[in-house]
């Protein structure tokens, strides 16, 4: 039987809003909505939670009783450093009291992680980039993302914190693109405590391969967590994982379980018109039919095939596996 | 001196919010507060106004008279199908009820277009369409997105109702997705009352030549409107007109000019970090700088050229013109 | 028992060229070469071949032998009115000797139908097109493409025309690009013998979900002939059918038996570095494998969730059947 | 007047072939061929050559008399590892043959470079990458790419080695695929003679803003090159410069000079269909206007608006600069 644990951002059982439909999806949820929903998915054990929490105005001690109603333990913390205040960028903004304010919150955001012992506490500076040409001094732009990651993983030493990357949106660039421009940042800011949390969808985005991007990071010591969703390579869509490409879905656990990888597989997915615990349902039950698919792959086979990078040999031991285990 | 009306959709001076930026870019306006801002951009002639009003209550004399104020024309009314209500499609909701209840805001929307004797009712059904294989039966979607359009055409043979494509956004896949779809679709509804409206920015996301697009629906004589901005051509993202593709704009204008297509120039920004009056200025100077290049451009030179797929002959003709005019 | 019959373009089993591999992939192969090479693929009834014969100068007889020996029959024709002659444009070239040549090429392609009692002529325009802004007139190009296709179909009421449409490459953008533009230029034709060749791959590429495009095909009584292979959406990769997008491949099956079509399944694979054999049989062996799937999926059920939009009860017997039939 | 020196790829003044036109787009050039046009573009002062030299047995010395005719200089040799022999890779491939065939070639390509006096040995291994999933062990891959690289700039420390990424082509995905990507290669190599061939196109193909990787590679001391050219953004379409993004390309000149950087400015044109001398005239007629604009450009503005992001004011700047100095 599995060990494996499973996780989700609570953002998961949110409602969302768009540009579009600004009156939203749903009705608002707060995070207290959020976990009871989140508590009545049938193989969740964590979830990653933003901060502040939303929909209204509570204590850690509130939130701590909802995740223990819901027996569901905290990964890591969100801080909301993409809200209106940081239209301009966070770490990058141009105005010195926005990059202030962004310290402070991610200060505040660490301690909730030490509060509820979570892993990290996770960066997603995704108003931090360019819209246009001409824009900004790209020098400066990375160099403040740099300094203000840096700043914060020095203060908070006991602490990790992971950064994750993704080409674009809301900016029409990001500055934390990819894994390889990640882990550039990551090791000039040069401490031990600050890694990638690599979302499967986000490296399909880049036009990565989910599983070479695991793979790299890996070698650098620095995958830190992770999540997985599903969109069109296009977008980041946050659909539900295994939806559209289970082959390469499969790749990235099987690069995982190569190296001894054994953290939480998260989810990261964006229901917008779906039963948020249903969309997590269908894709925990994937993600468990992969892992049996993963016992039973010839994987010596894979082996063998990739030494001589015979791709007809692999994929039909993939599909041999991974299509016959649901 | 140039006789050409510009034009702007009245959301290009609101504020918006997406999914991270929950509390939006900006404080709310009221459609007054950005009626009061699009008087403010120096050669703006019409607007296209949503409906319901945003904001507040107000009648259509109150829009009116702050039309008045600003020194505004109404070039057409947008009908909000596309929130809350619309989450799972407007003409091709699962739910008869809300297929009615499209039906009745468009029909309201036409009569506000009677009100202001304005051109057309624009129709931007963005959550029609798909997000997973599997969603749809398709065969059926599509019927129903021609049947909703065509009845409320058949109903309202006075006016004009026109049809904005997108290949995607808030859906995965929007069902009136390019302007072969959208002109297939018109020509089975078959009702002299049904154009395109065609957005510069969305034939380029779609991998068009905006170009031929609109040469294509003028062959139709479905080219009903128009409107610009700019994008990177993996999203719409709605930038300023100009700052990314200024010779295929340039070559729009261009076709537009060459069929003696005589509308209005419309603008659909969504300025989220910029002082939107000033992007609607730098847009239009640009288009009156390409209003001369055209006044100048040796077009029997151009013709030749394109009469052997002569690129290179054609294409220094353009910047001669172009990269002088400003 | 499965009575479907499965066929390939000879094409899979050439050798091939590109811009940087001058010198090619492999040893030149002759016509020969390759229909023996299908032979010895498992279950492969027909080929669709080139025209004129590659690799030397061979009679309709010597091909009809091998053909004979490989005990496989013709599907269809495919005319190279691609190559160095037509490099400017076959049907649209702006010189009216090459497309002269092109409509004799096509008539001799015809009669090559004729002699193998094939289904029918495939089009492929793939140098119909444009690279640049300004480089053609887009209305005259237009118009010339459905002139030489409509000209041919017109005097060989005998026979069935297949277009098969494509975004781009070799052109940076293809006349016949989607299938939305294809069946708009075939209703203006107004024949009964042109209709579309539908490449699943091609469709993905163009932004489109392969089941709708065939749906819509189908609508119109276009859909005239098939074939598959897989990509990631942003070229043409021709990658073996099933190693990236089994879901939308095993939908686009779906939607096929759902409207009773009942013809051959093609391979239009490229496999540049793999074993050819082998990588046809990979790709037969999972499309067999999606035939037990749809005999296997609760449709009455999935027709049900589509009528609700309920993708994840559709997605979830999809994956039922799907990941449990290799 | 500007003492700014052009370059161009040799290959811009070759002909072509892809996997459809397998004839080529027209008669094919020996590289003195070759040579003998590059000397009738008007601005042209230096060429990289591929290696071996194409199209016949050609000395070093029988070239050397064909460039003093032409009066070119040679600022590169790119030697071919990307031909029949190398299909599964040159410094990946998976046979340790083809691996001391890829050291061989280079090493030679070195020696020419000496002869020659030129700047650089340009490493572009296209073939290093994968297609499908699964078929690579990715740790090892990167390895070995980094690993050949290695040894080779070793072994030659009075050389220096570009490498020239790009996202993917001829693989589905190469190996050295972003700037990011080369620059944590390169700094695992951790010798000062590697460094960064910046293409353009490359750069936008892979979702890069060109100026931002130009700024990366320029502060990590590794931008040893550069050239341009233009695209669609979807792919390396190798189009003429400044027919599709002149104000992108003119920020990354912008960036050039901020930080004097003094390089050749050269172009990596393929005029699949267009006259190579004509097409390059037009390129380089673009690049003087862009050096005017330049000139003209004011800066201390540019810097002002950057220093709060304000994309509007900037571009202002920029429009009347570039687009009145043709």
């Amino acid at each position: 039987m599995s060990n494996q644990r499973y996780g989700a951002g609570i953002w998961h059982f949110a409602t969302y809003v768009d540009r579009y439909a600004t009156d939203g999806y749903g009705e608002p949820r707060t995070i207290l909505d959020a976990i009871d929903l989140a508590g009545q998915v049938r193989d969740l054990s964590v979830v990653d939670l933003n901060y502040p929490f939303f929909g209204g105005d509570f204590s850690n001690e509130q939130v701590g009783a909802a995740l223990a109603k819901a027996e569901l333990d905290v990964i890591g913390i969100t801080p909301e450093i993409y809200t209106r205040a940081f239209a301009k960028g966070s770490f990058t903004n141009p105005d010195p009291g926005v990059r202030r304010l962004t310290h402070e919150l991610v200060t505040a955001a660490a301690g909730v992680v030490r509060h509820f012992g979570a892993d990290y506490v996770k960066l997603w500076p995704g108003q931090d980039g360019w819209d246009y040409p001409f824009q900004v001094d790209h020098g400066t732009l990375w160099k403040a993302s740099l300094d203000g990651v840096g700043a914060l993983a020095s203060e908070n030493p006991d602490l990790k914190f992971v950064i994750e990357y993704k080409p674009r949106e809301p900016r029409v660039h990001m500055s934390f693109d990819s894994v390889s421009r990640t882990l550039l940042g990551i090791e000039r800011i040069g401490l031990p405590n600050v890694g990638i949390l690599l979302d499967f969808g986000h490296a399909l985005f880049g036009g990565e391969s989910p599983a070479d991007s695991a793979q790299l990071a890996i070698d650098y010591g620095r995958l830190f967590g992770m999540d997985v969703n599903d969109n069109l390579r296009g977008w980041d869509d946050d659909m539900i994982a295994g939806t559209v490409h289970p082959i390469e879905l499969f790749e990235f656990f099987y690069t995982l379980r190569r190296n001894n990888w054994e953290g939480v597989w998260q989810l990261d997915q964006f229901p917008f018109r779906e039963d948020s615990v249903a969309a997590a349902d269908l894709a925990i039950d994937f993600l468990k039919a992969t892992e049996r698919a993963l016992d039973k792959l010839d994987v010596a086979g894979v082996v063998e095939a990739q030494s001589r990078h015979d791709s007809v040999t692999a994929l039909r031991l993939v599909q041999q596996a991974l299509f016959t285990s649901y």
